[in-house]
């Protein structure tokens, strides 16, 4: 046979998630299993659990010195870097995955993620999508605005600073410490995940009223992080078999997502857990904090400010084409 | 450098679009050189315009004999070998582009879209999916479901069926021919596809009125189908290679069409040409005439009526998802 285009690559990932977590996890496996299986075994990029190498959340700054060359996560993970990164994660009352996917690839969100994580030295590849998330778990029934005041709640990432402008205390809480938390009565609410994710870390045990949909999280976009010097020595072959492994990612993602989300909220029904839909006037009021949110981070941020101003653009010229071609 | 596990390969493609053709040809184009470049060279599918080994409707037969290895077309073209594939290509007021490839993916599609091309020794592989046609091109408005009556329209698949029960006189010509039929007055009317694609056809030179949505192709999937014999002889690496760049197309293809179709609408706008969204009594018109399709055609044949009973459990099954996941 001959001799392949391939680099040999021996490569640690450290995952943020656990393997164990469905999607979040597994979704991080299918890379490992698919650089190795599409390239006859030479391109080994080996997940690695939270901790093993290095704790989840400094996998940033591993990556970024080489300490590890690649990494599992979610842009949503490093705004304390720079607060920026949020839009490249989920986006409050943003795009679902189709269009975010579309902005990434062919409306200049990749080209502007790539300018951030160059201060870096990280090349990060956008590799997987999911679908909606659910907007959260309560211990009591919301029937207004008014009920959310006060209220403990786990939330992450932008759709955080909203519920605190609507005058919910929020913490970011790892996906092991919420069930506890909940238990306890530490938090009285939280959101996590998509019901197949949520339903296997246990919220209904606590938690009976669910709450949608997760207007904070109509698709969330996962990455592959790679240390830059590592990323720029492969050659275009090696190049190209990540960014096809990844975009494949995308779309075995958001399939999977859309396909097991039924039978989990089945299940979560036969065990007691009641379903709701937010009113129409709470999601009015969580839009109105979003645009207040929105001025605030982009005033602190010229970096959020320039991916805001690309994002919203898009979306503009988007919605020409989607409220006439898509049927309601 | 090590040996690699990949077959050497020299195929040839024979495509049922030009490759000139936005999305319907490119794609099949980004198959042949991603698969080159994802395995250093030695995976060479290539991609033959229309005609050049035989003619486009001919790939069917050709791919079955071993004639030819491989084709680049949509199941929708086959329907003379069994009605079924209609139903994997795309389906009148059917799903969009993620709930569509997720009941391939995961609710048992591809199992039965190997079962039928089986018959054939044929493998069909899904590898692309586009964002919703436009409903079509008119020369006069249509105000009425009896505006229709009478007219001569080009129509593609199943929505033709739809179309001749309202009255609609219906016939499929392929892309170049439609041009001159609807500038000499043979047919009044056309659909062909998106914006971006219609645009560079030139439909709006003579027809001025333009209709949305496409209620008869939501999202349209396409495929790489390629001989039994071949395909089983293939290692492993090469079948996941395979498999891995028709799922990265999937991503890409959706990305791409909702990515383009805004240009193009702004630009057939400042040609003259009128955007029109159909009215909620025509719409329900044509889906009462649909489910009267859907149960002719169930009875002609065992397995449209298989596949159709498989994909209509798993949309009653997601819709108990996207009604509540979903912003409105």
């Amino acid at each position: 046979m001959p001799a392949s285009a391939f680099d040999d690559i021996n490569w640690d990932m450290q995952s943020t998630y656990p393997s164990s977590l469905t999607q979040l996890g597994t979704l991080g496996k299918v890379i490992q299993d698919r650089l190795a299986a599409t390239s006859g075994g030479q391109v080994n990029v080996t997940f690695q659990e939270p901790g093993a190498i290095v704790p989840a959340l400094e996998a940033f700054d591993a990556v970024s010195s080489g300490a590890v060359q690649a990494a599992w996560s979610t842009p949503g993970y490093w705004t304390g870097k720079d607060s920026a990164l949020a839009l490249f994660a989920a986006v409050p009352f943003g795009p679902q995955a189709g269009e975010y996917y579309a902005w990434i690839r062919f409306g200049g969100g990749q080209e502007l993620l790539d300018e951030i994580y160059a201060n870096y030295n990280i090349k990060s590849l956008i590799c997987g999508v999911i679908a909606p998330e659910a907007s959260g778990w309560f211990r009591e029934e919301i029937k207004s605005i008014d009920d959310l005041k006060g209220k403990k709640m786990r939330f992450f990432g932008l759709g955080a600073k909203v519920m605190e402008k609507v005058g919910v205390s929020t913490q970011l809480l790892a996906g092991g410490d919420i069930f506890p938390a909940l238990e306890l009565g530490t938090i009285d609410a939280t959101e996590f995940s998509m019901p197949a994710i949520d339903l296997k870390l246990g919220f209904y045990q606590v938690a009976k009223h669910y709450y949608f949909p997760g207007w904070h999280q109509q698709s969330t976009l996962f990455e592959l992080m790679i240390n830059k010097d590592e990323w720029d020595a492969l050659s275009d072959d090696t190049k190209a078999l990540f960014e096809t492994v990844c975009e494949a990612n995308v779309a075995y993602g958001l399939a999977e997502g859309e396909a097991i989300q039924f039978t989990a909220l089945k299940e979560l029904q036969d065990n007691g857990v009641t379903i709701h839909t937010w009113p129409p006037e709470i999601l009015d009021t969580l839009r109105a904090a979003w645009g207040e949110v929105v001025e605030e981070e982009s005033a602190g941020n010229p970096n959020f400010k320039k991916a805001w101003d690309s994002l919203s653009t898009f979306r503009e010229n988007y919605k020409t084409w989607s409220d006439v071609g898509y049927l309601k």
